[in-house]
């Protein structure tokens, strides 16, 4: 194989039946997909159940397929494994049913590292074992947006660093978003008008509108093409009657995960983030958001991640065994990193603090973070070892302002450059972080044997005494006479420093700590936002 | 009914059968006891099963019996209610079964509030009603030094202002406490010689000891003499070959639990804590705790308050609701008021850092807070509507210290002192406290409408600018024209001073706080561990 992408050469494979138009050879963690013809009799969304088994030596997947409209059935499959797969479906309808194929799957192509999974208790990596770490932003109804500011979105995303987006499957009518979308997810009945006069569409929530989810797909693809994960939610409060998507009948929530997990499970880049703001979807109890977690589950055969986001503060059952990891938007956890680190150690899994406020010019407090808050509380979560979402909300007021945390467009702010930059210094460290002396030392961070940060947050001294705790998480203690340099990083200024001379430790009277054996100390710039990477030499 | 304890007059029931020593008359939430002659054949402790039903009304509860030795099985019982009980018993032993009484429960004495329970969502209230707010310390072996060092102990308590103890079942061996008990929970079966020809115990762990228990509960009835919960520990890991309690077979937990359970539900003033650092007892999987907490819930008809400790910043899954509290050794939550709420916000259950490190002179870090450090804390979490436990270890090497944290004594320290202090002023608000305006204002906690606390920590300003949050937590917003008074309380050296003027709220002109009208000040005495009493005039 030489590494690149197997051309999506059309073969008709009727092994046995009517599959159409699928691939004879997939690239590893990219897409097969096959097509099954039957003209439903009655609603081919609702009232036809097709299923296919996928086998490769010991390992059996089976996916839901769907109806694609015109009498086109698909069937969709996410390989993980090199070499020969073959399928069956299994259909209640006869046509459907029985149908056999089979595929070659071919190495990934660089680059293409699969879908990200936990990694470990707290962190996360890509199927192919690259560690991946979350720096994402938000930009919830870009999709809804014109097409050519969809196309800003991605051009400005493409360069940003950012590696995850948070964006919503409906449309969202909020203030400053109030835009009708292009497309809707739901076929449209007619209209109705309600007691005050106005007029809205009225849905036929047993038809899928299939341009939608197309166009859907071909954004998270594009997402794809950049090394951007979709963090998709999948029902969000923001709806305030324009629409009713918030408030549709069970039978229809439920119909629509099992759609949209057999249309987009196949998809590594996606994440499934069951509610933004869920205990604001006053139609929804928490038996509700555990059935839907449930039926994501069941009907996600790779376990893509999994979680739901609340109000600030509002902490959902994140230890169910359905989530994958913490989604939460809360303010506090990343005032420091002692209280990122708390959340670590009550749950037990990966932390994202999605939305933790953003910079911005709005008149919500939460909309008005100056790009270096915005920056701290990032480097806060992240150092403690921990995820922290960016966003940015500019309203300039002259009718050209897209608020980039709704409808995507240009970044506006100063804190998503620094974003890239962090990422590289995270990303080059030989393990994820941690604090290095848990509750004690809260400003200290592990990378593994030799390797740590120390955090100065928001002091702007001009000198740090050099000093590290014995205790270094579940590493080797630190002893005397190892030599460290140590490099000063203005997280703000994006550079890095050498300070000039090394340290040796020694032992400090306590046994507790470390100090240089000849008590040397760090100059420092006299600025907020430094962080001290302090690397033992060889 | 005078509201005086009712005299345990020794009464024959003899209804059906055996009941000896009987009390005709129990006050509400005391312990009734009566006790049954047989003298079993084979080991009272472990071949024979005895319950009692005691039925009121519409109540009905079922406790165990137990073997109190010399062919006595006792039945204990703690009645919530006034007005006639009747039990009848039941038993595998005919001589023990059908055995039936009644007493007549007599209104509770003032100042008997009955038993702690969780009361809303983050708190603890008595059964009468009555709030309780946790202000404990800890003296884990206290009951197993010597009679006058006992006595010594409760002495110091009784002034204290402590409403809650941690106190181990089991002996300690550890740093600093070796001495060997006065009595041990099983009887001595003879000696054993190990390999290192080390010469101890050997436990004939089917029989408890009797003396030890009896001692036990004296203490216990003590403690409740004092108005002091007693948070009893059922196992630790402070043993070390010493005795082999943290080693027990399986099947002696268990049927320790049900005797301790059988002999102390009754006791209105007992709390189980499953174990101190739970993680450090090597011989125990967290299947065994939670088969232990099950136990306990199965066998204490009261469901008393129950909670496990661990080792620093190792949570438990306290979500399980075999758990009624938090009881959590970890410094990071009491460091600051918004890392207090986190826990809250997480668990929704009562949060109760249980040992954050203790005032004291020890070489360990854990037992050398000063004593305002200390106070800090315990201020930190109490501030957010968390609990947090003192406790305090003086060594002075003169032969006669004790270490009030291991052995009891006299308490030596500054920290104890304040704790009255404190907890009056908690005790005087209308309601619990929690943060006004969680995640986003760090130092302002309500105590309920126009109650409001600012917590200043080590800052030592000379002055405050008037300033409170509209968000008040679940109470109405505050507006404008709101006059309020503020008195200046300093905990360290427990003053109260009011301020001279008086404010008046206008809302500021983000819609977020609120501030005096005409800009005013509260002037401060530039110390630190000041906190301002905020409230709203009439």
């Amino acid at each position: 194989m030489t590494g690149k992408a197997a051309p999506l050469t059309a073969m008709l494979l009727l092994v046995a039946g009517l599959c159409l138009h699928a691939q004879a050879k997939v690239e590893q963690y990219k897409r097969f997909e096959t097509s099954l013809l039957y003209t439903p009799g009655g609603n081919g969304f609702k009232d036809i159940t097709l299923k296919a088994t996928f086998i490769h030596d010991d390992t059996t997947v089976t996916v839901s397929g769907f109806y694609d409209g015109n009498g086109i059935y698909r069937i969709r499959f996410m390989p993980a494994y090199t070499g020969i797969w073959r399928f069956t479906t299994s259909s209640d309808v006869p046509q459907l049913n029985n149908q056999k194929g089979s595929f070659e799957c071919v190495r990934a192509a660089p680059g293409n590292h699969g879908m990200v999974k936990v990694a470990g208790v707290f962190g996360f990596g890509y199927a192919d074992g690259t560690p991946y770490f979350p720096f994402g932003t938000t930009a919830y109804a870009w999709t809804h947006m014109s097409d050519p500011l969809q196309e800003i979105t991605l051009a400005a995303l493409k360069p940003s660093g950012f590696n995850k987006i948070r964006m919503c499957v409906f449309p969202k009518f909020y203030n400053l978003v109030t835009e009708e979308p292009m497309l809707y997810p739901f076929e449209v009945k007619g209209v109705k008008t309600d007691s005050n006069g106005k007029v809205s569409k009225a849905w036929d929530f047993e038809k899928f509108n299939l341009a939608f989810f197309r166009h859907l797909e071909k954004r998270i693809d594009d997402l794809a093409g950049l090394g951007i994960e979709a963090d998709l939610i999948l029902f969000h409060p923001y709806d305030k009657g324009q629409w009713g998507f918030d408030t549709m009948p069970e039978e229809v929530n439920l119909r629509y995960i099992r759609y949209i997990t057999a249309r987009l499970s196949s998809f590594k880049n996606v994440w499934w983030s069951l509610a933004n703001e869920w205990d604001y979807v006053r139609s929804k109890t928490i038996a509700d958001w555990d059935l839907f977690a449930g039926t994501v589950v069941q009907n996600d055969p790779y376990r893509h991640l999994l979680s739901i986001h609340g109000a600030t503060a509002t902490y959902y059952d994140y230890w169910k065994p359905a989530f994958t990891h913490v989604s939460i938007q809360d303010e506090a956890p990343v005032q420091s990193l002692y209280a990122a680190a708390l959340l670590r150690n009550i749950y037990r899994k990966p932390v994202i603090c999605d939305e933790v406020g953003y910079e911005g010019n709005l008149k919500s407090r939460w909309g008005r973070y100056t790009p270096q808050e915005m920056l701290y509380l990032i480097v806060n979560g992240v150092m403690a070892g921990a995820y922290v979402t960016h966003g940015e909300c500019y309203m300039y007021g002259n009718g050209k302002d897209t608020i980039f945390w709704a409808k995507g467009g240009r970044f506006r702010g100063e804190s998503w450059k620094r974003i890239g930059f962090l990422r590289k210094m995270i990303e080059a460290c030989p393990h994820s972080l941690q604090m290095a002396d848990i509750s004690r030392d809260n400003q200290t961070s592990t990378a593994g044997e030799g390797y740590y940060f120390v955090t100065l947050g928001k002091e702007a001294g001009n000198n740090w005494k050099f000093s590290l705790p014995v205790k270094n998480a579940d590493y080797k203690r630190l002893g005397a006479g190892v030599k460290f340099r140590v490099e000063v990083i203005d997280t703000w200024n994006m550079t890095v420093t050498a300070c000039p001379q090394t340290f040796e430790t020694k032992t400090d009277e306590d046994g507790y700590r470390v100090s240089d054996k000849s008590g040397g100390t760090v100059a420092l710039p006299a600025r907020p936002y430094i962080i001290l990477r302090i690397t033992a030499m060889p």
